[in-house]
């Protein structure tokens, strides 16, 4: 049998690197299938945080499926084109296991696709070990905890399933943590954004959309004072407007997101503001506006681009 | 809680309807939401033969989500656009039950989508009914036994999944049926070509594939004998010039298929023959040519095509 290689998007969030790493175990385990995860990019300082907690080293980082030798890919936790590896249209996907909006995304044969509207990738990853019998070891339960909690700011979110808080219990429970206290330190981890420069803090974790023949960078940053990344607006914005020009981006979103509070600011700059303001009902002051009750980009700002730029 | 409509593909064969009916049983049965499983046109012979023979009135036929009143949708048997509802385009999907390849289709938000490379749509729908410890009435099973056996031409076609007969001897035994009598007097039921017009003909079981840019007709009938189905050629190839002319497609290909031998004359007519000999490495004399063991559409027949089409 030929290998599979298992990755999520580029950018790697915790969930991203999680559940792809869960997903090969699986894969191997379950299936005894040859599957490898790897990773479209080095882990962010909250999934480095999570891979040295449990002792887990980061995956390799690939560039290209067929430099792998490889023709058959398994995505995790996206599935647009566009986020995904450079050559994704010159290899098969056959399978993909993922919790986003499907976009940009086609194949020319059947496939297992198992998508769910939950809070993380990381969910569906764990549902699919119970219902195959597989007892996860403490390692991949803790990466898969890490990805729920991360993607739901510890089930805060929005996007938090209605199963979510019982696959928490059970993972933390396998992984030996203590939800909110690993959580909390977990998140915080992600919050140290006075190490970086504002090109890094920018791409951090940002993904681009094909919204009505525009190319739009939404990116996130988690804080635990939102006051403190403003006050490098001016660098935040260059480095917002030269990524536009080098990448043929229309627009940059970025959010601000406060994870104690649960709250953002957005930070926008391109031709479309508005269409930025329309989507969600404010003005842009100074290029920045508040965002009450935002934190999940999938949910709470990517459906309202989307319909923006549609109208 | 907001109505759901579950349906299948236009032109809907035996597949399309018993996975939408099943389906909208278990959104009922297992989860109480108010689903109703409607069609995107009449049942065809085949069909018609098995819900006489398990006492199943036909789904109605809906033409608009939004005329019906419902904003949200349950894709079965098919995930394209262009063989969905009319206004697919306009209503939320919020869940689709398929095993065909992904394209031309997207969602502004996340959904639960359940596809698997297996033999019909209604072996998955079979498979989550008895993950959600739901029994099936004897008409349910007979339904989706008999899209089961519809889609895989009674467990001989290449599409046959591994896990496809344990689904097929566990739901004839619920529908209290011996498969290969059952299965054969319902395909044969299907093969009662005589009675139709050409233009009927080959619209029996005909989808629209979007290849490169073209639009390119893929219809299949069934027969236990190709050349009674090749006598008619004059009448035939002038309804697909007609159908080309009128729809704008830029090719027609018919499958002509003997469910005894499993294999298929491919009548084909448009402005790509070349494409489409190339597909299939053979040479189209006096518009047709014979295909050794082809019977699937899906693994056969349009994964080359798009192959060859976009060379």
């Amino acid at each position: 049998m030929s290998k599979f290689l298992v990755f999520g998007h580029q950018n790697p969030d915790t969930d991203a690197i999680a559940s792809s790493y869960g997903w090969a175990y699986l894969e191997r385990t379950a299936w005894g299938r040859d599957a490898e995860a790897v990773a479209l990019g080095t882990p962010n300082e909250e999934t480095a945080f999570v891979l040295d907690y449990f002792g887990v080293e980061a995956p390799r980082v690939v560039e290209s499926a067929k430099a792998e030798g490889v023709s058959q890919v398994i995505l995790t936790d996206h599935n647009e084109f566009q986020q995904s590896i450079s050559d994704i249209r010159d290899v098969e996907v056959v399978a993909v296991i993922d919790h986003h909006r499907v976009a940009n995304f086609e194949t020319a044969n059947p496939l297992y696709m198992r998508l769910e509207p939950v809070g993380s990738a990381s969910s569906i990853v764990y549902r699919a070990s119970k219902e195959a019998g597989v007892e996860l070891p403490k390692e991949v339960a803790g990466l898969l905890l890490s990805g729920l909690i991360s993607d739901t700011l510890l089930l805060k979110s929005p996007t938090t399933a209605a199963s979510d808080p019982q696959v928490a219990k059970e993972l933390a429970e396998i992984a030996g943590v203590s939800l909110e206290e690993y959580g909390l330190e977990m998140l915080k981890a992600g919050t140290n954004l006075a190490s970086k420069s504002a090109e890094e803090l920018i791409d951090i974790d940002a993904k681009t959309f094909e919204l009505n023949g525009n190319k739009v960078r939404v990116a996130q940053v988690n804080t635990v004072d939102i006051n403190e990344v403003l006050a490098r607006q001016a660098d935040i914005e260059a480095a917002m407007t030269a990524s536009n020009a080098a990448n043929g981006y229309s627009d940059f979103v970025l959010m601000i997101t406060d994870i104690l509070n649960s709250n953002s600011e957005i930070l926008a700059l391109g031709n479309n503001m508005d269409k930025v303001e329309s989507a969600f009902n404010f003005k842009l002051e100074n290029n920045h506006a508040f965002l009450e009750g935002a934190v999940s980009r999938k949910k709470q700002v990517v459906p309202q681009l989307t319909d923006s730029f549609n109208a």
